[in-house]
C-alpha cells in the first residue's frame, strides 16, 4: 500500500510538474505576444510623466492606473488615502566653481529631494573634500565650519550587484546634510550614485533626522563629472570657491493614494497575494524603470491570467503604492489597514529594481518554503531565469513579513540600473520592449505557484 | 589507505574550489576596474568602423588590432594569410511601393550581402508575398514569374532566445533568392530578421548556389516597418508594384588575414586553448555587438590574466577570424592550417552573440566533460552566470570540433541582439561598458578553468 501511494505521489508530481511547465509556458508566451506592459508604460511615461508624490502628475497617475485596472476582470479596484508630503524642486538649480575671480567652471547638480533652498542669491564657500560620515570627525568643526562639505565616495565597480554598491555608498546622499550640519557645514554636494562617468547628477532622498528647521542645510548631488573635475580642480587650487544655488522646498502634506485592484481567490479567498510597485517617481526623468517598470508588471499580471484564461484559487491583490520615494507613506498606511482588517498576505512580491531582463528573483522566508521554491527553479531555466536567492524583497511590501509568510523581489539585470536611476534620463526610451515583457511573465509565473500551492506547511 | 586517499581527494577538492573561487574573484574584479574591452570597442567602433571583408576598414582593423595585441605579453602575434570575397554596397539603396501611377510610399530597403545589382533604373513589376519558401511551389510558376516575391514571415517572438527565432526565419533570406529565381522571380525582398518594429532593415548574406551570373536576381531586405506597409497595401493593392535599385557588385577575392596570438603554455605546450570572435563586420553600421564585442572579449582575456599575473599552463591562442559574415574564409584557413600542423585544441570559446550581460555559456563536447563543467557552475554563481548548457559554439570554431574536445560560445542575454544585427544602428552607443567587461571576465574565467585542469580523462 505504502509502495502504492508512494507511486501515486511520484505520479503527482511528474504530472503536476507537466502541467506547471504548460502553465508557464503559456504565461511567457502571452507576456511575449499580449503583454499591456510596453504600451501602458508607454503611457504612464510619456503622457504622465515624472510623478513626486503630491504633484499633479501623481494624481493623474492614480486616476489613469485605476482607470486601467477597472478594464482588466478584478472584483474590486479601490483608491486607499494616504497623506504624503509635498516637496517642489523649483526652478533648475544652478552651480559653479570659481578657482579664482572671474575664473568658472559650470557643473550640472539637483537638489536631493527633502532638501531645503539656499538663499535665493545661492550659498558660495570654500570646499572640503570627503569620501566619507566617517571623515567629518577626522577634520573636526575646525576645517568644515562655514564650508560646503563635498561627499565623494564613488560607488565600488567591483560589486556585481550594483544594488550593493549603491546601498554601500548611498549613506552619504541620505545622511550627508544632517552629519555635516553638526560640524557646521553650510551646504553640502554629493558624488552621483552611479557607475558612470557623465553629466547626469542623481537625485535621491535624504534626512534632517530631528534636526530644526533653522539648523537644516542645502544639499545637492553633482553629476560623476562635475565631482571628478571639482576633486581635481581642489587638487591644484584648495581654496577655490563653490556656488550651489536652489529654490526647492517643503510644502504642507497633501491628500494621495495608493490604487489597489483585488480579485477573490475561488478557493481560499482569505489567502492574500500581493504583487506591487511604487506609482510615485522622482521629477526628473520619467520614472520608466523606478518603478513605472514595476506598476506595469503588477498590473499585467492579471493581463496574462485572462488570457491564459487562469482564475486564482487565492485572492490576488495588486498594489500601486504611493510616496515609495520619499516617505513610504503607501506602504506605512497599506499596513496599518492590513493589520486593523487582519488580513493574511502569504506571499507579496514587489518589482522596483527596473525594467530590465529578469535574472531571478530573491527571497526572504524560511528554510522549508525556500526549498520547496528551489524546486520550482527548474520550471523557471527554459526562460534562463537561474537566479533564486535568499535576499530583500521591496521597501514597500517589507513590513508585511511575518513569521511563516514569503516575501519576494524580481532580480533584473542591475548593471544597467544606475546609469538611469533618479535621472533625467530614466525615460521610456531606455526600456526595452521584451526585457519588460520578460519580468511580467516572470512575476506572473512565480505567482501562479504560489496560487496553486500556497505556502509550506 | 582508501580512506586516506578519499580524505585527500576531498581536501584538494575544497582547497581547489577555494582557489579557484578567488582567482576568479580577481578576475571579475579586474574586469570592472581594469578592462580593455571598452576603449579597445571605442577605438574599433568610432575610429575604424564597419569592416566589411576585402574593404580599407577591414584591413585597418587587421593592423590595429595586431598592434594592440602586440603590447599584451603574448610570445607571439602574426597575420594568417587569407583571400575573402569582395563585395561592395556602392551608393545606398532605394525603393518604393507605388499603389497607382504617382502614389509612392519610400521604404527602407538594403542590399543583401552577396547580391548581384538591378540594372540602373531598377526593376519594377508587381509583388507575390510569401511565407516561406514552401509557398514558392504552392504558388508555381504561373504566379510568379516576371514578379518580385516578397518574403514576410516575421521571427517568432515566443522563442525567449532571439538566436532560435532568428535561425527559424532566416532561411527565407539565405535561399530566398535562389528558390524564387527558379520559379522566374525577377526579384526578392524580405523582411528583416528581427523582432522589432522599426524602420531599419537588416542586411546579411544570401547564397545563390551553383546558378550561374545570368540567373541571379537581386535581393534586399526591407525594414519591419515597410514590410507591414506592403502587406497592408497589398491587401487593397494587390497590383500595386515595387521599384527596387540596388548598385552592389561581387569583386574579385582580395588578400586579408586572421589575426592570431599566442602565450605558450609553461606546462603544456601542446594543448591550445583557443578564444576567439569575428573582426569582420558588415558595412552599415560600426558592428559593435556583431563582432566588435567579440573581438574585444578576445584580446581583454591575457589583458585580465597580465592584471592578475596569471600564468597560463596551456597555450593560449587568441583569433580574430576574417570573413565570417559572408564567406567563413577565416574560419576555414585557419582549419586548414591547424590540420596541416596537427595542432590539438583542446577547448575553444567563441565569442559571437554581443556584448551584452553574459548568461552563460552553451558547450559542445561529450557527457564526461559536460558533468564536470557543470561542477564549475557554482563558481559563476555570485555573478548571476548560470546558464550552462549543452548547444552550439560559434561559427568560426565550430570546425575545430573532435571526438573529445570542447567547444563553447559566450551566451550573453539575447533580448536586444537582434534590435541591432546587421544594421546601421549596430553602434557602439548600443553598448554598456559593465555588460561588455562582464563577458571578457566570463570567458576569462572559464578558460582559467580549462587551462588549470584540461580535459577530462
Amino acid at each position: 500500500m505504502k509502495n502504492v501511494i508512494f507511486f501515486f505521489l511520484i505520479f503527482f508530481n511528474i504530472v503536476g510538474h507537466t502541467q506547471d511547465k504548460t502553465v508557464i509556458k503559456n504565461i511567457f508566451d502571452a507576456g511575449f505576444t499580449k503583454s499591456k506592459a510596453y504600451s501602458w508604460l508607454d503611457y504612464l511615461s510619456n503622457e504622465i510623466g515624472g510623478r513626486l508624490s503630491g504633484s499633479y502628475e501623481a494624481e493623474l497617475a492614480v486616476k489613469w492606473t485605476k482607470n486601467e485596472l477597472d478594464k482588466l476582470n478584478f472584483d474590486r479596484v479601490w483608491l486607499q488615502p494616504v497623506m504624503v508630503p509635498r516637496w517642489v524642486r523649483g526652478p533648475k538649480e544652478f552651480a559653479l566653481i570659481e578657482t579664482e575671480p572671474g575664473i568658472t567652471f559650470d557643473v550640472p547638480v539637483v537638489a536631493l529631494g527633502g532638501s531645503v533652498a539656499t538663499p535665493s542669491v545661492g550659498i558660495k564657500s570654500n570646499v572640503v573634500e570627503v569620501f566619507s560620515i566617517q571623515d567629518l570627525e577626522k577634520l573636526g568643526k575646525e576645517n568644515i565650519d562655514g564650508k560646503i562639505v563635498f561627499f565623494n565616495r564613488p560607488m565600488n565597480p567591483k560589486f556585481t550587484t550594483t544594488f550593493t554598491a549603491y546601498s554601500k555608498a548611498v549613506d552619504q546622499r541620505a545622511l550627508g546634510a544632517l552629519e555635516a550640519s553638526k560640524y557646521g557645514a553650510i551646504g553640502v554636494i554629493v558624488r552621483s550614485m552611479t557607475l558612470r562617468t557623465d553629466d547626469f547628477p542623481h537625485t535621491g532622498g535624504l534626512t534632517y533626522g530631528a534636526l530644526p528647521e533653522s539648523k537644516r542645510i542645502p544639499a545637492a548631488a553633482i553629476s560623476t563629472k562635475g565631482a571628478d573635475k571639482l576633486s581635481s580642480l581642489l587638487k591644484i587650487k584648495p581654496d577655490l570657491k563653490f556656488l550651489l544655488r536652489q529654490q526647492c522646498k517643503q510644502l504642507p502634506d497633501v491628500q494621495s493614494y495608493n490604487v489597489i485592484a483585488e480579485k477573490r481567490g475561488t478557493t481560499y479567498p482569505d489567502q492574500i497575494i500581493l504583487i506591487g510597485g511604487h506609482l510615485d517617481s522622482w521629477d526628473i526623468g520619467d520614472g520608466s524603470h523606478d518603478d513605472g517598470a514595476g506598476v506595469v508588471h503588477s498590473m499585467d499580471i492579471m493581463n496574462l491570467f485572462n488570457e491564459i484564461k487562469y482564475k486564482p484559487k487565492r485572492t490576488i491583490r495588486v498594489v500601486l503604492f504611493m510616496n515609495e520615494e520619499n516617505g513610504l507613506r503607501g506602504s506605512l498606511k497599506y499596513k496599518e489597514i492590513a493589520d486593523k482588517n487582519r488580513l493574511n498576505h502569504i506571499f507579496a512580491i514587489e518589482s522596483d529594481a527596473g525594467g530590465f531582463r529578469p535574472l531571478g528573483f530573491s527571497f526572504t522566508c524560511d528554510d522549508s518554503n525556500f526549498l520547496r521554491i528551489l524546486e520550482w527553479k527548474k520550471l523557471f531555466a527554459p526562460y534562463f531565469i537561474n537566479v533564486f536567492i535568499k535576499g530583500g524583497s521591496g521597501a514597500d511590501i517589507s513590513n508585511l513579513r511575518t513569521d511563516y509568510n514569503v516575501l519576494s523581489g524580481l532580480r533584473p539585470n542591475s548593471q544597467r540600473y544606475f546609469d538611469y536611476h533618479h535621472t533625467e534620463i530614466d525615460t521610456f526610451d531606455a526600456i526595452n520592449k521584451r526585457e519588460l515583457e520578460m519580468g511580467s511573465s516572470a512575476v506572473a509565473s512565480l505567482v501562479y505557484l504560489f496560487d496553486k500551492y500556497g505556502l509550506n506547511d
